[in-house]
Parts: C-alpha cells; structure tokens; sequence
C-alpha cells in the first residue's frame, strides 16, 4: 500500500508575491506534492491554511502516513486546536517533514520544546549540503553533497535539541554553516527537519531536493498500528500486577481513580 | 558564590491530605529546601502555586540558577504565562530538575514536546534504583543501588525522548521497570528529571534521595552568562556577512526588515 | 531481494554440554536460523568458529546483509583478522545483531570502544521485558511485555555507550534491571544488542524472541551499497577545491602525497 | 586540588621539518601545556612518544586527570599496551582531548569504534569554528565563532558515532564544512575532539584555541574516584540477590566460577 502523503502549504506568499508565484503557480504544496509523486510508493495529496480546519480533520489525519510542513509568514494563524491534534498523531506514529521556514511553525517549536531559532539572510548565495552517512535511508541516490546555487542563508546556533542523526551540514558562500537535515524521534514518530527551501528561488524544482524529499517520506513512514492512547497514564491495579503484591502505606487514590494530570 | 536554587511546590496536598501533611507538616518544597540546604555551595529557597505569580516573577528567574519543580493534581492550575517565563530560562540557562508527579506538568511536557506519560500504582511497593554511571555527577556519593522502601510504581513507556544520558533505572517490587534519572539539555539549559517523590510516603526524607538532589543541583547549574536572546532569529546583513557576497535572486524581505514568525 | 542473513555460532557449549545439546541438537545457531527462516523475507544461513576462517570469508561477508553473533566461552578464539573483517563490514552498512553472552565478543566491544561489562547470575530467574516503544520496528508484533520464564540475569551497569535507541529495559525476579535491547549506528552499519539467550534454557525456542529477531533483521538491513571506502582520507587537492582556493603558508605534503594513518 | 593535565605529543614533526620548528621550537606539546598553565587551576606537563613507555606509565596515568593527544604521521609507533592502558584509564574516569590528526590515533580509534576518516587539504585556507551552544562549558569566553586564519581543511564526513553534544561546526574557504568540536562518554570518562591544530600553522599560538583547550580540560575532568573495576564482570550469587530466589533449570557454572570472557 502506498504511504499515504500530505503536503501542508501555508499558500500566502503564492498569493501575494508575483516572484514566488512565477515559480510556483499552483503553490509549492503543489509542487512538491508532484514531486514526491514521482515515486509510486506514495500517494501525495496537498492541503493548506485557508481549507476548513486547514485541511487536516481528525478523519484526514487518522489516514495520513506522513506530513510534510511548510509555513513562514502566517504561523501565527493556524489553530493551536489544529497544531495539537497534529502533535498527537506525530506522538502517535504519524511521520512529519519540516521544511525551511517550517523551523518557526507552532507544531515543530511545540514537538522540539526549544526556541527552534537561528540566523538568516537573503543573499541568493550558494549552498552545498555534505551528506554525512551516505548510506542513510535520507541520503539514497546522491553523491558526496548537493549544491544550491541560489538559497536563503540559515545559520547557526540553530536551538534544537541534540539531534538523533545528523544526515547533512550546510556550508554557505557568505561563511556560516547550518546543520541542514536533522532526524528526531517524538513518541512513535519520526521526524525530519530539512531546511532548503526559500520560497523566492526554485528550491522544489531541485533535481536532488525532489530525491531527498522523496526518501525522507519513506524513512518516515511507520507501518505499525498507531499508537493510539500514548498520551494516557493508565493505573495498574494491584491485583494484576504481574508480581503478587500486597498495598503497604497510604494512598491518594481509591481504587478505581483516575489520576491527575 | 552560591548555587541560587528555588524549590517549586503545588502545595496543596499537604493542605488536603493528613498523611501528607503528617509527613512534610512545612510542606515538601520546605523538606526539599532543606535538604538542598545542607550543602554549603546551594542556597535554597521555596515558591509555592499559592504565591503572587506563583513565586516566580520575571525578577526572581533571572536571579535564579536552578528550580526545582513539583507538582500533581493542580498542574492545570498553573498559568500559561509562567510557564512560558520558565521556560524561556531554561532555554538561557537556568537548570531544571523536574520531580515525581512532575513528569505530567506543563513546563515538563512543553521542553520534552511528547507526552511524558507512563503507568502507576500506588501499593507502597519496593523500588531499587540501579546507577548506571557511577561517575556521573548526580550519582556521587552512592553505591551500586538506592533503594526505597515504599514508593509509587512509575512504568515504562515513559513516552520522553531518548535522554543525553540514563543515569538511573529503576526495579520494583511489582515487576515493571523505569527510567527514573534522565538528563536533556533543552537550549543553554540542563534539565534531570527523577521520578521517586510520591506524597504519600517520606521519599524526601531519604539521605541518598537527599543526596541525588543536592548532586543535580551541582549538575544543572550553568554558571554561564543568560543566553538571553536565544529565541531570537536575528537577520545578517548582505554586507555584514563574513566573506564578501552580492546579492543575487529574488527577495521577500526589504532591508532591515524583521523575519516573520 | 531476501535479506542475505548470517547466523555464527560459537557452536562450542552444544558440543560440552548436555544440556545445552539437549535444547539444541543442532546447535543454538540453526535453531536461530530456522526462527529467521520463517520471514519469507530473510535468508538465512549459519556459520561456525570451526569452519575455516570461522565461515566469514571475504566472499561471504561481502554477500551478507546482517550478521548475527553468539559466542560465550570462546570468545578469545576469534581471529582478530576475521573480527577486523567484521567490523569492516559493518562500517561499509552490514547489519549486526548481538546476542547475550556476545556482550564480550571480540567485535562488539571494538563496535563499542566500552567494557561492556555487566553482572550476571545464572538462577533460572524469571525476566520480564518491558517495550519502550511500541512502534519501533524491533518491537513490532509484541504487547506490552515479552516474559522469559527462566532467564540469567544480566545486571546494570551495561557499561556501552549511551545507545541511539533504547527499545527493551528487563526487570529480573531477583532485584536487578538491564536494558535488554538497544541499537548503535557505526559508520554505515546498524547495530542491535539483545540480551536474553542463555544457552542452558530455551530461550530462542520462545515464540516472542523469535520474532524480536527476525523484526531485528528487518531493521538492520541497510540496502544501500557497500560504503566500500569509508575508512579512507581522501586529500582534495588544491586545484579540486568546490571554491576557488589559493595556496597559502607552509604544508607538509607534497602533491599527491597520501595521508598518515 | 588543580586538574592533573598531561600533554602527550608525538614530537616527530617538531624535529623534522623546520617550519614546524620555527612555530614550535620546544614542540607542540609544551606549547599546548603552557597555554593551558594559563589557568591556575590546571597543573599541566607533558609526555612524548619518545619516553619509557611513552611517558604514560601506570603509575603515571594513575594520577593524571586529564590527557591531550596530539600525534600524526607516528600512529603506528604507539605500542599497542599503552594504548590499552589508556583507553582502560579513560573508562576508570580520566579525561581525554583528541587533537587534529589524532583522529586518527589508535587510541581515538579504539574509543570510537569507527573508522574516525575524513577528507583534508592543506592550502592553509580560512576556517570559521560556529559555536552551536554558547552556554556550553568548552565554549566559555567565546563569541558566536572563531576564525582561524591558515588551517588544514578537514572535510565531512566525519565517520565517528553521533556524538554526545556538537559544539562546534567549522566552515572552510574552500567549501566543504566539518563538526570541529564533538563530545563523547565512554565508561565514566569524557572525550572532546577538536580538529584545528595542524602543525605547520600557529594554531595553538591562536588565543581562543587556548581558551578552548582551558575550557575542555576543566569540562573533562571528573573528580568521581576512579571507577578501578568498571571492565569486570561480577557474578552475583544467588544468596546475595537483593530478592530472595531459588535456583531454577540447569546451570552452566558452579558456585564461585569466573565467567568466561
């Protein structure tokens, strides 16, 4: 079964700058979501900011495999309801792809639990991701780095959490390095943290950017069930402990309670 | 000079419940402060929920080097702005240690970004902590093992990320097992939680619980400056770069314009 | 393509021992192999010290997608140049899983650059293994728990370093905990430690051990090619530069001059 | 009591090359141990590979806190004991400071696990270190970054595990990039690499260097008692359980045998 794909655009500057729009006119969601396309184990569809509830209903969520997020000047519209709902099924098994901008989003600052800041400028300067492991499921089919010929600076401190794998570092022409592809693991799900993708250059029309995205779904994606009651702190009961117990002390809690939270 | 540590309690079980009351008639934060008190290098005092701004005013954190956090049933009670003000100073420094219960507050699971969740019961059964690292900073001063005589069961999954470092993990009578010494580093600061510290039994009392907490309070303290500003993004201007750059490509931001967020 | 899977056996305590025979009769590495067989995804096949160069020849390591190790009494009998073949391997992405007593194995401590000391008791205890995350590939399949009725203990401290992943922590009827499955990633090449498996009880006849190792396979499996050079240190030279580079102050190599190692 | 530091240095390229001579006249390693005597609580002195038994006896390492390592082209030349002896010190607890071309140091080596290969360049190019948390011990005093005017260019990837923490990220003038600053524990001892170092160039002159290798000296050093016994493995014998237990099954071992490793 194909993995089943959402691409989230946040869809503004399409609308509003004519350079972005020249180069994504049906938005980069879209772009992107053709790209990823190209690979039959996925089934990529788009959703953005303006949908009803941002395209991302708890049903529609419930059958997404992996989402990939994109947002910059509009975090700050998206609905804390909606940020939490996709947080949980990040938790619960849901792999999700944070692009360039997407550092600042509500649902990555919320997944990391740190400022997520860093430096920027925008130059059109080079940039040339090193590819770390070669043989990281992120990495298949490049060679040694992947060159941008025009990219937005981030540099570093980037204020993540200590990553579990560092897939690429980026060198730019004005002299900053950046940690550009970051794996993390919250709950079941995994978590991919790629940071090209400046909206007023043709970063998604990017052969090897197009590859990455690619296997970043496959690597992302969880087949097991989803986890559905992670978030519970169930009691277990002293009679079916696996051990013969017997109660010593006081207790807070009659049986049965739930507990506080 | 002296660690400047404040001990954080919720304070309202010792007001509830006798048998709390019986054994911390002060309170916990009060038995906690005390024992922290014993080592000359720690200055401790308490806040309590009940306080203006819960005892933590913008003035008190910035003169804080590290907190100490308890809480159970009145984590809803805590107001979003305090936590948020928590947690920027554990982003510029300040040192976290994050106690039993704790494991569900919302300044724990907002820097964890995962649920935090985990199994319980409250039979006053055995607990033995294993030290995996004698050498570690927060295990000075133990043997191969602390054991506790009557405690509540905290089980895996203990849905937080993979840790920097394990530093204990815990046997109980009833056949679980747990994580319970973890450390993370979250921006510029240090964060240990440790999971022994149910109300209902003297934990607090304990002379290596006591021990463990006076170590962590060494280890969390950052004597760095306040990384203030480490949630900012802040712009590198084309000509304040560090090797020489012309601008190329289209731009979204005027000069001197702030990012958006 | 089936995982090529290579299942070595020390193959030396089912020849000494009758008990171990009896759970054995051929030997604990076919009856691994035969539990791997049942993935219709994996082919596994076995090898032994006694076969000439313990069956790793160049040839078949070069065709061997994951190896499986079991040794105990004859650890000190491996090659070194079959255990720096191995580890070569792995490095180039070979899969590598451990088994109990492989804990002091020859390669697994070069992997780890650590003691890997533990404690150990050989009482027929009861072990439980409890799942830290229940969607991780190792752990697909399971419930909450995986119980060996009669087990060795394997005490903490598991002097490894701090593991990528921690995805089984074992709680033993005598007092003891260890984390009982972790992985590591070295150069291209997964890693994963698993600790039940004395050779005296019948521990890979148990149905859920069974499948842990063939999910083990599954996630050790790499498919990229072989990082065949990923242990040299390859000069750029001056004129291969990805920017434009003039010579400057003194060097120590001439053109073309190698490395030291 | 003052952190009992010991410089190691190859001291080949000091008496064969006479740029190297010029910049080091006493050689590297009484360079390093002056800037670190900077620091009154650092008691600094040196050990060459020249010396009985390299000048890292047992009696010696037994009392040194803290070990630099500084070698290159005479890797080979390091007999095998005393690299044992050290990597067993490191695990007891002392500290360790990989330097440059001792990233290819058997004891580097050993402790890692990985082929620790990389790319190079000598063009004495620029190198600007990115410090990724300011906060961060090693990193006190520093700016956002360091400039090293002449370096060699050491290139990613850089084949060692995922390290502790990353502190540092280097840029160089000839495009590619490299995690220069990596933390490491291994057993109850902490490991820095730091690349910059190359011998033809001032570097160790370089004040923030020094700085750095202050730092890293203070950050290393675990004044915990050493962990002597930390490579056995000890056998827990069924009386001695912290639960009572009754011996179950077969046994491989009688009462008081060693394990077999």
């Amino acid at each position: 079964m194909a993995i089943r794909t959402v691409v989230w655009g946040e869809n503004v500057h399409e609308q509003l700058d004519p350079n972005v729009r020249a180069l994504y006119p049906d938005g980069m969601h879209a772009a992107i979501a053709a790209a990823l396309g190209q690979d039959a184990g996925i089934d990529a569809s788009t959703a953005v900011l303006q949908d009803a509830e941002h395209g991302l209903s708890e049903a529609r969520l419930a059958e997404t495999d992996v989402l990939l997020w994109w947002g910059h000047r509009a975090h700050g519209e998206v609905s804390d309801d909606i940020v939490e709902r996709v947080q949980q099924r990040v938790w619960q098994g849901m792999g999700l792809i944070v692009l360039h901008s997407g550092h600042f989003s509500k649902i990555f600052k919320r997944l990391m639990g740190t400022p997520c800041s860093l430096k920027w400028r925008e130059a059109g300067e080079r940039e040339r991701l090193w590819v770390i492991n070669r043989n990281h499921p992120i990495a298949r089919g490049l060679g040694d780095y992947v060159e941008i010929p025009n990219t937005e600076m981030y540099g570093e401190p980037f204020t993540v959490p200590e990553p579990m794998e560092t897939v690429f570092v980026s060198w730019y022409e004005g002299g900053e390095v950046f940690r550009s592809g970051l794996t993390f693991q919250r709950g079941a799900g995994r978590i991919f943290y790629f940071s090209p993708g400046h909206e007023t250059y043709p970063i998604y029309h990017h052969r090897q950017v197009q590859q990455i995205l690619r296997n970043a779904v496959n690597w992302a994606h969880n087949p097991a069930p989803a986890w559905a009651d992670i978030a519970n702190a169930p009691n277990v009961p002293i009679d079916k402990a696996r051990e013969k117990l017997v109660q010593k002390g006081a207790r807070l809690h009659a049986d049965g309670e739930e507990g506080f939270r």
